[in-house]
């Protein structure tokens, strides 16, 4: 927690030196920034690293999982902004040793999920050397309808809605997610999104990104999480709602929406994947879990990240 | 070399994995990519790392000037293209023990590039291990004119040509070179430019892949080679002249034109930085080095990588 304190230190002095630039509409801060590329055209940009030892180890994990996730948290960011993700540009440094066959398989892995989401490989950067593995991805994407949807646009009274199921995806779905592309761009046309991110950092921490960008703060009932089953199943004295609410990886995405948009979701779902109303955003900016019990205790950042 | 055939060889089977893709227009093999993000605009996009204990050593090299070069290279790619650079995007990760001066040092040296040439740091992504400090920028650009000069319209019959001087960059310059970007528009704005790349794998190196990628073959005059005062003062057994067509990261541009555009360049030069003229293209699909006594010697692809 220490060190996630001082990262966040670090990133505000960073945003800070990065400064207001005509051409970034959006930059710092969110999933991906938007850059103005000329008069003509906006364009999504995010870049995510993966490193050996830090996100997966080898050689445990296959390298085709690992070129997999290493597009598909990027795709995932895109998503969040309800961008159409469009060309990767891949900078990869190899162990020296670690030969041809694992290159391959990273790239097959990219490829097969490039192929699934028509993302173009478009260039990268391949290196080796005595360190060990580590591979950052960059994703350019479209923005869709009005542009990005920003994390900043929660209002009082909207709903908070998740996609699919949370918590455990140490148990798998860290690695074979699918990023929720297709599932952003179908909410977007079906309904006014008002702020969005995707939980990477875990449900609570991920929560509270947005409501410190809208500056507001969110109930949210605990009975009415999707948890997994993964999250029922992992070894530790945590509970599966625990896991539900602060397990990273997950990459969901957690949005809120006027609550007329919301019902209209729940009534007639635009796709197969589930749909949960766990709360609900407030004017006090505090975050709250409520119980079945109707009891109430804070609900803190906690995202402890899931990192090895 | 024989890394350096096997890296050739996976690139190649990198770029048959890419493909084609409609929304890239140049892909993999040349100095950037071009993307169509939608029908509006094209982006020009390139990514480039730098490693620990192979582009530099640590504590040797200051922060700040590891993370003006991280840009600079990349910047260096877009002007390669004749490209306005706009925003970049950065992935860093830092050794767990090299502190948070050594990050505000780095960003620092990027943001001071950045400034110079008016480019945004748009977003990126912050992470630390037990390894090796290693950055990865990738670079956002405008197309100008009719759009990218690639390294594949070299015509028989053109000049070669080249700015500033080279060899010897292992002094000093591979840290401190400025990203030849306004010359490249200045050049543009003023001739036809029928190929064009930037000289990082050292003049015979990168001359050859213009040559590959154009179907054509050149002349070079030693004579006419503009060798830095660095050349001169290496240690060991290498001649200047060597060290003028085999270093990398002297970071100049090599281009050619017609005969007529490079006596205008020559006569009324567009920019202070010296301008060289040091051969002609030829249809015959071999490199050729000329000596002062008019002695012809086959010019192979030298250029060892200036790497530690």
């Amino acid at each position: 927690v220490a060190d996630d304190d001082s990262e966040l230190a670090f990133i505000d002095w960073l945003r800070g030196l990065a400064g207001r630039h005509p051409c970034v509409p959006l930059g710092i801060g969110d999933d991906a920034a938007l850059i103005r590329i000329s008069g003509a055209g906006d364009c999504l940009v995010t870049v995510d690293m993966l490193m050996e030892g830090v996100d997966f180890l080898l050689p445990d994990t296959d390298a085709r999982d690992i070129g997999r996730k290493a597009l598909a948290v990027s795709l995932s960011d895109i998503a969040a902004m309800a961008g159409r993700p469009v060309a990767a540009v891949i900078s990869v440094v190899f162990s020296r040793q670690s030969g041809r066959e694992f290159a391959e398989r990273l790239y097959c892995g990219i490829k097969s999920l490039a192929q699934e989401f028509n993302v173009a490989i478009a260039g990268g950067d391949t290196n080796s050397w005595d360190g060990p593995f580590a591979i950052s991805v960059t994703v350019l994407g479209q923005p869709t309808g009005a542009g990005p949807v920003r994390r900043s646009g929660a209002q009082p009274g909207d709903w908070v809605m998740v996609t699919g199921e949370l918590g455990g995806s140490l148990r798998g779905k860290h690695l074979s997610f699918t990023p929720r592309v297709r599932e952003a761009l179908v909410l977007r046309q079906s309904v006014d999104i008002h702020a969005m991110i995707d939980v990477s950092d875990g449900l609570a921490a991920d929560l509270h990104h947005v409501l410190d960008e809208s500056a507001v703060g969110a109930v949210v009932r605990a009975g009415a999480l999707p948890i997994s089953d993964a999250a029922h199943h992992l070894p530790g004295p945590q509970s599966a709602l625990d896991h539900a609410l602060g397990d990273g990886e997950d990459f969901e995405l957690l949005f809120t929406v006027a609550p007329d948009d919301g019902q209209s979701l729940l009534k007639s779902p635009p796709f197969e994947l589930r749909l949960s109303h766990i709360g609900e955003i407030t004017h006090d900016r505090t975050c709250v879990l409520v119980d079945d019990a109707g009891h109430q205790s804070p609900l803190p950042p906690l995202g402890w990240v899931h990192r090895l």
